[in-house]
């Protein structure tokens, strides 16, 4: 017989917090095994879990630090168990013992291959994380409006609205010009006229313990041509990615189809002092417990099924004027998606 | 030779961010080898990685999707290393990889011991954090004097003052009466007249990443005998750890120390339908940009040494009444202690 295990806070760990929906910012053990869930915890944890984990079993640890591997162990062989599926991030230091009393791994890319296919009630949460990104969205472009806006004074309006309604929003991107040229640069300082303004909001509820995903890229004022042609190019790979979502599709599909239409629009891939420029990230990125899971959209061999909640991200990057990034999140259907996502792209603002 | 090696994001690996300073929320690649500090990421992060992160050198990694592995390989032959020093948490997956390549592992429970000797500097940040931790729970000890007062109001004023001096305050404790009686039940509805309120708040800077940690206990008009002699018993404890606190003893000695006596006041360890009721957690934990750190003062090996920055907080725990804990963070220093806690213990409101 084979068994899940985790030994992991489930903070941090995704996946055990998604089998027993139990917050716990301290290490536990959770095995799943003979279609039965148990958790072993400390004493400090013991009467918690007994009343708000999900799991058919909560079993206080006896042992004494450094000996809860003895003490799983034991679990496991009573029941028979002989093959540990765990996750890839699973310890080498860990594994080792188990090795030592005869067991062996299986090491599996997703413990919970289920959690890429959300249930109705998933959607919910994150649409209503997605409501919840789109209000504060609002209240930042309001104070992007104002004389003397900074990135600091966007960000704080977007964190604070976003914290009074139940959620955490870390490392909010408001980056304006060249600064924008990273990605993930969160950006600081004035915000100028005839620049692009890339505003990333990625929020996470306090209540559901999941996530919402959007991006919207604004001008302040009359853009360049090129930051225009930029602006257009990204919105037009968007309207393809789109055309081009379902059930079945390959991720590298379509990243390989936006990397051409960029290339045929006058946007190519290039390098400046070994830095690379243009659209140099994946298309997109599934969201829920963690702001990045599987499926991605991106050069690996995930593919699309129904029920995933993914974000459609294209962006263009070049050094001298800036960036451009446009994010929705979906729900791939049977048909084809539904867009999560109900906030106006307008660049000139 | 060897290297050190680390592959995670830096948000959840506190060594990582530790040897960076850089903060990046997916994985990058760590190596220290011949005293050299270097990075390797993705085009994503390539920019900002340049500018940000305290490392010797930030490669660009030229490498698809599942081949990072190989190309670390490469590097560290390059360099003549034959063995890798990881973390415990080390993946047993990437791993097997390396020892395919012919690497040996040393895995240590401390990639950084000098972590736990905290700076001047990180002192004087999680003194800042202490500072308004203080200022936080003041706001929250007004909203608990006035009529009506819950969990959820008190917690809310705590966290919304914690937001705004820019701290992140995540699973706040105001927990009243037998709600407390679990450790880190976080409490919800109204606090009651005559029970036990434990309030414990642990937030993060989110401009220098550093934690603070301090709890106290207090009682809405006259405790009933049992519950005063508890924080008695718990402020007297507290007063007896601060009197043994010097470099190089042991933290098992101090916990050894601090049972006996709460056994000796009557407040024996015992057990109710499973459940381990009395003093039933470690003395303490060091704390800095991890909020649990080494080393701790419990049943561990762990032993005290100046520069370390640790809570002192025992506590008592009865279902049938509820909790009590005091927690101050001190920092370790060649003679004793320096308390950097600046918050009256006064139990009745």
């Amino acid at each position: 017989m084979n068994a899940k295990l985790i030994i992991a806070d489930s903070e941090s760990n995704a996946d055990l917090f998604y089998a027993t929906r139990f917050l716990a910012h301290d290490p536990l053990i959770f095995i799943e095994a003979g279609g039965k869930k148990m958790i072993i915890v400390s004493s400090l944890e013991f009467g918690r879990a007994k009343r708000q984990a999900k799991v058919d079993e909560v079993i206080l640890s006896k042992a004494g630090k450094g000996k809860a591997i003895e003490e799983v162990a034991a679990i496991l062989k009573k029941r028979g168990v002989k093959e540990i599926q765990v996750q890839e991030s699973f310890a080498y230091s860990v594994a080792k013992k188990f090795e030592a009393e005869g067991f062996t791994f299986d090491i599996t890319s997703s413990l919970f291959p289920e959690r890429g296919i959300k249930t109705k009630e998933e959607v919910a949460w994150i649409e209503e994380a997605q409501r919840a990104t789109e209000a504060a969205l609002t209240v930042g472009l309001t104070v992007l409006r104002t004389p003397g806006a900074t990135s600091e004074s966007v960000r704080k309006a977007i964190d604070a609205h976003l914290f009074d309604a139940g959620y955490d929003a870390k490392e909010t991107i408001v980056a304006g010009g060249t600064q924008a040229a990273d990605p993930h640069e969160q950006g600081k300082g004035p915000l100028r006229k005839g620049e692009t303004i890339v505003i990333d909001i990625f929020p996470r509820s306090r209540k559901t313990r999941y996530f919402a995903d959007m991006t919207r890229t604004v001008c302040i004022g009359e853009p360049s041509v090129k930051l225009q042609k930029m602006y257009d190019a990204v919105l037009g790979a968007q309207e393809l990615i789109f055309s081009m979502l379902k059930p079945g599709i390959p991720g590298q599909d379509i990243q390989g189809v936006v990397e051409k239409f960029f290339q045929a629009q006058g946007f190519p891939r290039t390098e400046t002092q070994g830095a690379p420029e243009g659209f140099i990230h994946g298309v997109g990125h599934s969201v829920g417990l963690e702001l990045h899971e599987r499926p991605s959209i991106n050069n690996s061999n995930d593919v699309l099924r129904e029920g995933n909640v993914v974000t459609i991200e294209p962006g263009l990057y070049y050094r001298d004027v800036g960036g451009v990034r446009i994010e929705d999140i979906v729900l791939i259907t049977k048909d084809g998606y539904r867009n999560l996502t109900n906030f106006p792209k307008q660049f000139v603002l």
